[in-house]
């Protein structure tokens, strides 16, 4: 009688995670999983999961980041310091009025697109206006007639 | 042979809807369903649901209310005058600095409790503020003065 021995293999296995992978992507190993005696090596799988990140969301290829400004910076204009995921400081002067819920779309500083290399989806800024919690008399007054006349 | 003729009753029956109601409730007339020859009575229920109102919506016994106002009269303030849905006129003074998506909750102003007369649910004002679409130079200058050192 003839026994078979199982023996315990290990195999170092090199993943390259292109730019823009999604969560839910899988990569298949064939052959690589279990091995049973008298059964195919079954294939070994990896599923992709993303981190979050502190600041920016991803939605499909776009990337959302909430962005705080004061009620004066929403109404006299302002400039929005970003850092992008791939280290570059982003700097975009905003002179519109921005009110809340405002979202300032900046084109392809979004997610890297897997199948359209060098192409990127959006980054969408989301405005929230911080209100002054407290206003003085005069402050009101002051505001009062600063905003005579404004539509 | 003796032959039974089917014979179509009308009655008139009269709901008397309580203030507070919920979409749902049911009201049966015992056995003044539909009645078949050597059948029981059916029972007949009717279910109440709700119209829509143009400004008010429900939430269970509060109500609850849409108001714009002006960025002026977010800071400065202002009065809601409202009308109830049994007719009365609220007239409200609004001092603090209304942010976007302050709430102010009217005490006793919501729906009847049925089921303890002479009570009733809170009314809620969910407030949005309305900036301006456009602001001249002067304009800017005068507000970034008026919001100088406001927190």
């Amino acid at each position: 009688m003839i026994y078979r021995r199982q023996v315990h293999e290990s195999e170092i296995l090199t993943i390259d995670v292109k730019p823009g992978w999604k969560k839910g992507t899988k990569i298949t190993f064939s052959d690589k999983g279990n091995e049973l005696p008298n059964q195919l090596p079954a294939d070994l799988v990896f599923i992709i999961d993303e981190k979050p990140h502190d600041f920016y969301k991803r939605d499909g290829n776009d990337l959302i980041v909430n962005q705080r400004v004061s009620l004066a910076e929403a109404l006299v204009g302002t400039r929005i310091n970003l850092v992008t995921l791939d280290g570059r400081d982003l700097s975009l002067p905003v002179t519109d009025v921005i009110n809340p819920g405002y979202e300032l779309v900046v084109s392809r500083e979004g997610m890297p697109i897997t199948k359209e290399p060098g192409n990127r989806g959006d980054l969408k800024i989301k405005f929230e206006v911080m209100f002054p919690t407290k206003l003085t008399p005069e402050q009101r007054e002051e505001l009062k007639r600063a905003l005579v006349g404004v539509k």
